[in-house]
Parts: structure tokens; sequence; C-alpha cells
């Protein structure tokens, strides 16, 4: 989605026009507890129940596996942060004679699909942990709430006393991975759906096919993921894991295989069933390509009869998604098969062709048992109700189309490829509270997806662009639309952050183990301190600074940067604080971090010069020096008192200026707060 | 094997007697060279060949896959430590019109057994690199060398020009992964075979089976893995996808199934064919059990042809190894019927029932074209020559077996599992210089396997157990015996040690994820200090500290602690050195180490404070800073030239005494150089 680059699909951002520290409001009381996200309703009580050695867990009502392996899971990771030696062998015993500490209760097995009831009602007392729901999937989204509660005093770790009741605010919660542009392993895609359950999203959106590459072992069309693959396919025995893995942790699976358009690997393998004349091979660049399904010829719907209806018992999930974005056309227009077909049909244009295909595609998916959904340009006329839209334009289309009675996603505004900070994203809501929509017509609104897309990621850097920044869209899909409070998220976020770690997701360790590479030594002190102050561009900037394949490192220096720098949000809140205090202490503090970054160049240089794949980072470290430089003499004018020289305050911005411009892919983060001090130095 | 706690088997290191600085003689030039193992021959010439975007890699003969997949891997790694965009397109392209930058020439494809031809030629020149072996297989091996040969100056990337003739001393270079203790899941596994490959180990033994699991699909007796395995095993897709991804690396799977002893698992689900009388259940505790297979009843051999049949057609290997160890006896004893078919036979006692059942199990491999390995236990008189005993117990068992002319492995000397120093197992040799063999019986010593036994590790800390100690061993069995350098060693091991993290191990990343989830926080530096010079308890002493299971919590501090202290090594280099020089400026540098160690406790009870889990660590803290207090007076007395004074000296080392004493299931490193500074002060 959204692949065409330079497209300004992404203005969400810029019309809110708000600064973070302005935008969130305290309307829900999150502030006492580390949860992400948060429940609905949480009640303090009085008291700790205390965890050690003797606690265990038993499951009063409803054996089902899926909730055991939930507790055996629950009780590995409590034993993983305690360090405690449990005495319940919690991999067999499933309720015991002696009182349990904490005891499960639902009423029935839970259903993949969507409005199954996810409920859960918590009761934390200091002899018993109560944990009801309707579902098993309920006692799920419960036990990971009561991992997130374990907190500790000198005493030793306990749950605090309280009662939770809560419930999703969206039904669809979704995280979509793409496999297409670079594989994405077995073992990322699991560490991934436990992620997921950790911050209770409930559908993998897994986009499986791509012009860069066919990432499923077909069976009918073997061609397909031998000659469309490189060799990286998932194997079905793979995918029927994947789904079992999700499914224990009460995750569904939607597959997507993106026709008419985005395919050319499949061409690689039956060049006959495109439109144009080929020759085919599975695409190395980025981009929107010419290559797409000849929609006029009767085999090609032959072709996705046989294939959908093997994709369709692979996968039990009732929704399967065909993409259908950003068809290029070029090859419907060059075709005069095609032409005359839509002469004598009366197909005006390549949307009303588009539209031809999918009504064919959507009578195949029916045939077989599936829901159809689709980006964007699939909503067209004519096409039945029961279809539902994934937004990547904006808010807008998915407005329109829930008014015309069809069910949406919203996905516009949170491409979390595009290096965002978390606050856009958290900010943006699949029903804003402005929504023109009538109560009725918001029930159309399913939730919505995070999207991964994979140009400028391997399976080594993917899980820092979706982590953490995911689990603050995943609370903005399940918590009351009320808790926005933009401070208290990254709060919660940072702690959910480090727990999402012992899942094995590498958000953290990888940057380490990056700079290890690009230093050539453990000695990675001094490049840690420019990467934590530094961004990759935003946006689709960074394509415009080299051309990306599929087979590009990505292991360079901009690589080993997170998408959003927490060390430069906290300068900019300090330099906030310091504009409205003028506090001398808080001065001296930043003072201290800006002399610490002036002084960085000499000790990196060393570095640099022993490894050539570091020249590249030498202008950013230079302009880490003149931002730090210019921010030490701000903060002593503003101190002052005295409003600065124009000349130097025009001499410093534009120098601030230069040191903006792209370095390295990447770009400073703190300048902006820098600039607000030298602007403010002059009384601006 | 040996997972008899207390037993002696480890004598090796005690009865050397070295100290590792004192150990290595430089008698081959590895001086100049960052490769580990080194080459059997490398003739330096001028010039340097240029590593730049146009750099392209094309086989001239032999288009195998696996060879044309370690080209493109090779390529794959080239471009992610150069961080360069290779015109090449090198998942698809093999060869190309214009000149290739490398090619690669062989004859036939390699087999995957003992004695393959692994042997190649590299010839690095300015304008072209040539690799030529007979097989593909060396090959890969030539492809390894040459990407540990990639240099830096300020001009870029290069491969400076040589001649390498290089082939193995030893046919079997192997690890053992215990999967039987510890499930370890199949990404650990193939990141294993990837560091193996890196180092040109050759093959895998797999131990399958334990009395804590039993890991394999079995598709005959199904309640195998049913029951068996707490639902932790590997399917047999998942089998042999890791075969096919071992072979594609030139690696040979062996998978061992553990009997008639260490075999609890298995009566889980089939307590017919154990000797006592059950009920069993998965063992979870550590040490050696009762449970053994009824050798007296045909059953049991029936009951093995079926699986035996089943498991030789999953593994392809020659080789099946079949444990044989630790037979406790028990349950023979005590049964009666056993006892009768004992004296019927005129079988004297357990080790001759055990050679009974061996010969029956033999047996059924022969027919299934098996060859049998087995540990010590196994060599008993009787038994056919064309069996493999691999040595746990110590070189004489090996010697013994090889002049009775049995081919043998040694594991003894490479227990990685018991967090001992690299140059131990470095300096530990299949056939010592000193062997009382003949040449002809050296032949009967394949080589050797390091083994990681898996008590006290899971797959988030096995990495660290395994690497970089690995890569010395593996040096022992490739590269000639002359090359024993220890302080060259440990200087190319950590630079391999850096290169092997790219393949996705672990070993470096995995401590600062462990310490942020103990500290609960991002801000670990104080705690790094600490297991910085912190070592894991030895051998088997950390058993005595508490009663570990297959669900204890391996995510303490002493987990997070690497086996081997590099820093304590250094510290303790220097204080030799210092004893020797009375270097002053040494003197100052040692005192700032130890004083930055003496004030790291104030930083770091905070830390403590906030986390229960790491109140343990607070003694070990308190050591440090006694030990450092302790030898920032004892460098200021050595300066002095006085002797000091008994009485002081007697005090401090009965407190370093106190100091060494097991704490948080771990050991302060440094101690011994603190000792020693202490005892020169007095001039000892």
């Amino acid at each position: 989605m959204k692949k065409r680059l330079g497209a300004a699909a992404f203005i969400f951002a810029a019309a809110l026009g708000l600064s973070p520290a302005l935008s969130g409001r305290a309307e829900a009381d999150t502030k006492g507890f580390d949860l992400m996200p948060m429940p609905a309703k949480v009640v303090p009580a009085e008291g700790k129940h205390r965890v050690m050695e003797g606690f265990y867990v038993a499951g009063a009502t409803g054996t089902a596996a899926r909730a055991f392996k939930a507790a055996s899971r629950f009780m590995f990771r409590l034993s993983g942060r305690t360090g405690l030696f449990f005495k319940q062998d919690f991999l067999l015993t499933q309720a015991a004679g002696e009182p349990a500490s904490l005891v499960y209760k639902y009423e029935k097995a839970g259903k993949l699909e969507p409005f199954e009831d996810e409920a859960y009602n918590l009761s934390i007392r200091p002899d018993k942990i109560e944990l009801t729901a309707r579902t098993d999937i309920g006692v799920l989204r419960g036990l990971e709430t009561l991992l997130q509660l374990m907190a500790a005093d000198d005493q030793g770790y306990y749950f605090p006393c309280l009662e939770v009741q809560d419930g999703p605010r969206f039904t669809w919660r979704g995280l979509m991975i793409d496999a297409g542009r670079h594989f994405m392993p077995v073992d990322m895609v699991k560490r991934t759906l436990d992620g997921m359950a950790a911050v209770k999203l409930n559908v993998l959106h897994w986009h499986l096919t791509e012009d860069q590459g066919f990432r499923v072992e077909c069976k009918t069309y073997p061609k397909l993921h031998q000659f469309g693959s490189d060799g990286l396919y998932y194997t079905q025995d793979q995918i029927r894991d994947i789904i079992a893995y999700a499914a224990e942790r009460g995750i569904r699976v939607m597959p997507e295989f993106d026709i008419p358009g985005h395919s050319t690997s499949w061409f690689a393998a039956y060049p006959e069933y495109a439109s144009g004349s080929g020759p085919y091979t599975v695409e190395r660049k980025f981009g929107v390509f010419a290559p797409t399904f000849n929609s006029a010829e009767e085999k090609t719907y032959k072709f996705f009869d046989g294939f959908l209806k093997e994709m369709a018992g692979l996968f039990p999930d009732p929704y399967l998604h065909i993409g259908g974005d950003e068809v290029e056309g070029g090859e419907w227009k060059a075709n005069p098969a095609i032409q005359q077909f839509m002469k004598k049909n009366g197909i005006p244009d390549n949307h009303s062709l588009q539209a031809h295909f999918n009504k064919r595609i959507l009578k195949i998916l029916t045939k077989y048992g599936k829901k159809m959904v689709g980006w964007d340009e699939v909503f067209q006329p004519g096409l039945p109700a029961n279809i539902v839209i994934q937004s990547w334009r904006g808010q807008e289309s998915l407005v329109e189309s829930a008014r015309k009675g069809y069910q949406g996603l919203l996905s516009n505004g949170y491409y979390i490829d595009l290096c965002q900070p978390a606050w856009e994203h958290y900010l943006n809501d699949p029903i804003p509270e402005t929504s023109p929509l009538t109560d009725d017509q918001k029930k159309f609104i399913l939730g919505g997806e995070a999207t991964m897309w994979a140009e400028l990621v391997t399976p080594e850097t993917v899980d820092s662009r979706i982590w953490p920044r995911t689990a603050a869209i995943a609370e903005r899909y399940w918590s009351p639309q009320s808790v926005k409070d933009v401070e208290d998220m990254y709060r919660r976020m940072n702690i959910t952050s480090l727990q999402l770690e012992e899942l094995g997701l590498k958000h953290l360790s990888y940057q380490a183990m990056l700079l290890r590479r690009l230093a050539r030594s453990e000695a990675v002190a001094p490049l840690k301190v420019l990467a934590d102050v530094v961004e990759p561009l935003k946006r689709y900037e960074r394509h415009e600074q080299a051309t990306y394949t599929s087979l590009s490192p990505f292991t360079r220096f901009v690589d080993a940067c997170p998408p959003e720098s927490m060390t430069a949000r906290e300068f900019g809140a300090s330099v906030d604080r310091l504009l409205q205090t003028r506090d001398q202490a808080l001065a001296r503090d930043l003072n201290a971090m800006l002399v610490s970054w002036r002084d960085n160049h000499k000790v990196l240089l060393p570095i640099i010069q022993g490894s050539p794949v570091l020249e590249e980072v030498r202008p950013l470290s230079e302009a880490l020096t003149l931002a730090a430089e210019t921010g030490i003499k701000a903060v002593d004018l503003v101190l002052s008192g005295q409003k600065s020289d124009q000349a130097w305050v025009d001499e410093m911005l534009k120098g601030l200026g230069e040191a903006k411009k792209p370095k390295a892919h990447a770009e400073l983060a703190i300048l902006p707060a820098v600039e607000r001090l030298v602007k403010a130095s002059a009384g601006r």
C-alpha cells in the first residue's frame, strides 16, 4: 500500500498541527498504572498479593488447551522476571488440591473472528486472584494485564490489589507484516505474534505477495514459489504452524495476495497471465510497476479459482485480503485485446476494469467461503456491501465507505515504516471525536491496522520499526477513546518496551549489534551517543538518497537508529521547560548534555577512521558538535536575560539549517529544540 | 554425558597445571592474520584486492546449488559488513559476461560423511580472486576464510593479496546440542549451524532424548512425543528442514537417542518397556535416574526395531548415536525377571547386560544401514570394531579403544557447559603430542566434539555458553597441531566473536537484554560493570547452590555473566606485567580500573533496591568493593618497594578468601590477580 513514492498520503500529522506536549489531555486516569493498553476500568483497592515460590495457577472451569498453555507461558514469564523457583509443575499440573493463588474461569472457547467476546474481569485480593471471562480469549487478555501489573517493594514481588473490568473498543486490531519486499522468517513472525498478544492485538495481516517476492508454497501452481521467491517462502507446514501459534494467542491470521497489480513475481513463474508480453523477473527495485494480471482473459479467473481454492483451505480465517492497490495501468492500456474487451463490454476506464476484476475474484472467494478485504481502490460502484475496505488514503475514504454501508479499517496514519513519532500514530483515531458519522454508521468501522511495509527493513532491523510504537497504536485500538495523555503514553510505552523484550523481540538489542558490526569492535559508546540523537529520514525521504533494492545492505548507521529518539524527546521537553522557567539547575543539566554531545566527535573520529562504512557518519557527527555548541551559547543567552544579537541568531539558524539537511540517510533529532533555544534567545 | 554431578571427569586443566599466559608457544605464525581457525598454510603477497560496488562472484565450473547458495550468502554478508550496494543480482546470476572479481571452481559435489575432501586453495591477487577445491564443501570452507580476511584502510575495503592452502587436521569436528534437558527451538539450531559453518565445524550432534524430554515427532510410536515432550519437540518437517539447512553448509547432522538409561521421558509414554513398575512422568530434576529400558524382554527390541527403522529413514547421516552412558542400574537389580534372565544367559553384571543390549541394538542399526556411535560405556568386550566411541571420561579410554581398533572422538575437555576458560579447551588435543599411540593407531581418532549440555541454559542464554569459546575448539580440530599460541588465540577469538554476531548469534547481545530485565530499566551500566568481572560457578558447583529443574528461571544475574570474563583476563595480564616491570604508568591504569570497581557499589545499590531479584547480587558487589580496595593498597605497596606487613597480608588474604566464596551462584573473576598482588607486596 502506498508504495508510490512521494504520494502525499500521510497528511494527518501535518493537518493536526499540534505539538505532542500540548495535545494530550488527562481525561482518563492512567497515571497510577504501568499498563498498556489501559483497561476500560481499574478500581484500586488496599493490599498486595505477594508472589512467592508457592505461587500457583489453576483453571477452575474450562480446561481447553489454549488457556492452559497461556497460563504456562504466564508462569514462565513470571518466573523469568522474578527469578523465583516456582514449586508448581506448571507444564503439567492444571489444577491441584491446594488453594491456587490465581484461578481463571471462562464459559467457552472463543472463536477467531470479529466481534468475539474478549472482555475479562480481574480481581486481585491479598489471598486470591480471580480472572473471569466469557471466553478463553478473554482469559488470555487478562493474563497479559496481570503480568503487566507485577510490582516490587523491599519485601519482594507482588500484584497490587484492585479490580479490572476490561474489553476492547474495536474488534479488529491488526498489524500488517510485509513479507513480500523482504522475506520475514518464521521466528520473526512468531516473536511478532508474542508481542502482539502482549499488547492485545488480535489480527496478523500477512502481506504475502509482492512484485519482489511470492512467499507461499503453492501446490496447485508450484512454479509460483519456485520461480517467484528466490527460495525465500513459507512452506504450508510453516504456515499451519504459524496459524496455530497465533490461534494459541487469540490472534487471527489474514493472508493478503495483492492483485491485480504488485504482482511481478507471479509472472516470473506464469507470464501467460500478465497483460504484457514479458519476459518477467522478480523485481528488485521498489515502487509501482507495470506488470498486471490480464483481467480480460477467462484463463486468468480459472487460474485464480485454483489458486484461491487452495489458499482458502490453507488459511482458516473468514477473511482474505486481495490487495487491489496501485494498479499502474500501463499494461492494460498497451494491450489491444484488453482494449477491445473493454470496448465490447462497455468498460470505460482502468478503474472500471479493476472493478470488473474484483467482482470476478469476489465470486471465487464467496464460492470458497471467504469474505473479501481490499485497500481503498477496491471500493468501487457495484460491489456488494459485504466486503471490508482498508483505508490507506485517509479518513475521508473510510467515512465515505461507512456511509455507503461498507465495513472499514483505518491504516492511514498507522504506517509505522515511515519512522514517525509514536504520538502521531497515538492521536490518530479510527473514529475521531470530530467524526461526521452517525452512531449507526460508526459501527461499520471495525478498527485499524498498523502496517509494516518492508522496503527498508530486514529481519534484523524490523523489530525496531514495529516496537515499541505499535504498543501505543494497540492502545488506541483497545482502550477508551478518552485515554490520550501523550506524556503518560510515553511513560508507559517505555515500560512496555522493556517487557516486550522478554518475548525475544530485538528492538532494544539490535542497535548495539549493528553498531558493533559497523565499528568492528565492542567499544561503541561514542557511536551510540550519536545514534541516540539521530533518526532515520521520515516518510519517503530516504528513497531520495539512494536507489534501494531488496538486495541492498540495511546494516548502515541509519539502520541502527530507532525511528524515534527518546533522548531527543527528553531534551526537547527540558528545553521547553527551561524556556518557561529559566531554572538554573535545569540549565546546568542541559549544558552538561550539550557538552557531552559537543565533545563526542573527537572520541568518535578514531572509530570512523577504522571503518570505511562509517565515513558517511562524519558530517552527522560534525553537525552534532555544531548544534551542541550553538545550544550551549543559546542556553547562556537565555539565562542572561539579554536579547541576543539578530545577526548572531541569523547565523546560527543558517548553520542549523545546514545541519538539518539529510546526512547518512538520517537526521539529527535535537535540531528543532536547539532552534527553539536560539529563537528564544532573541526574544522570539 | 557426565551428568552425574560431582564426577571428577574433567581433570585435564588441573593436570596441566599451567597458567594460560605461559602455556602458548608461537610455533606457527598466526600473528599477521585475523583468521580462526588458522589455515594450514598462508603465504602473504604484495597488493590489495579492492572491494567496491562492482565486486561480483561467479562459479566457473560446478554450478550445484550448494556452492551457489553459499556464494549468495557470502555476498549478503560482505554487503552487510561493508554497507556496499553491490550491482550484481547475486540471488539469481551465477556467472555473467563481465570478468568476475571472485571465481570459484570445484570438481564434484562433496558427500556428507567422514573423510570427504574439504581442502581448498585460495589465491587473492589485485585483479582476481580464485578459490579452487576438489569438492563444493571445500569451496564453502574457503569462502569463510575469505570473508574473515576482509580488511579496511583509508581507501575502503579490500582483501589482502596472499595464497592459502588449507585443509582440516581432523575429519570429525563436532558440536553437540542437548535439546533434551532444555528444548532448543529451530531458529536456535539454525543460527548455531551458521556459527559452526563460519568456524568450519562439520558435525551437529543432536542430543534428542533425555530423562527430561523426548524431542522428535515419531510416527510409529506417537505417544513418545505426545507424552514425553510437554509439547516441545521437532516435527519431522522441521527436522528435514534443519538437515537440509545443515547440508547446505556442509554440515552433517547425527542424531542421538540416549538408551538404555537417561530415558525417563520415553516411559511417560510407554512404561511397558521400562525395567521398573512405574508410573513414570517426564523428569524435571537433573542427575542420573533409575528408569532404564528392559534389556531382558524381547518386546523391547521389537519396539526399537520399529523406532530405529523410522529414525534411520528420517536422518540421512551414516551414523546414529545411541548414548549408552550412565546406566544407573537400580531398576535392573530390582527386577526379578531381569535377574533371572541374566542368570540363565550367564550375564554376570549390569555392565555385561548393557553389552548384551548394545549388541542387539547394533544388529538393528546395521539392518537399517547405520553405523553406531556411543559414549565411553558402550566400549565393551565382544562388540565389533565398526562402532565409534565418543570419550567423555578422558584421553585414557580413547587411547585404549584406538589400540583395540575402534574409531574414537574426544569430548573430554570440551565440555563447554562447565564455564571454563577457552584456553583450557584450546590446549586440549584429541591426539596430544605426548600420545602413546602409533601413527597407525592415531588414524582411529577421528576428531572431537564440543558438548553443550543443557541443564543450566535456555534458548536465551545458550549462545553465550557456546560462543566464542567453541571457535577456539574448532581451531583445535581444524588447524595444524602447532597452532597453539594462547595469547594470539584470544586476540583472534575476540575478532571472530564479533563476526559470529552477524549470523544472528546472541552471545554478545543477550547480556544487555538480561540486565535490562533484571534492572527493569535501560540504565544498566553499573550492573554491567559488575557482570563484566563475574563468572558463573565452574564445573558442577552451581548445582550445589540450588535444586535446578527444567522449569527453573535462568534469567538471574549469573545467567547474564559469560563463562569467561575478558575484563578479568586483561586485568590479570596487566597485574602480571606490573609485577615484572613495576611500571608507573601501568600502575596508574590499574589503579583507575580498581577505583572504578570500588566505586561501582554505590551506583549499583539503587538498582538492587528497585529489583528484588537483584538482592542476591549485593554481597557480590560488596566483595568487588573489598577486592578493589585491597588491590589499590597492594598496587601502592608493590610500587613502594617496601615489603608489606605480614599481618596485613594475612588479613587481606583472609578477606579475599571470604570474597571467593560463591555468591549469587557466581564468583568474582579478578580475585586470583588481586591475591597475586597482595602476595607480591609481601615479597612472596
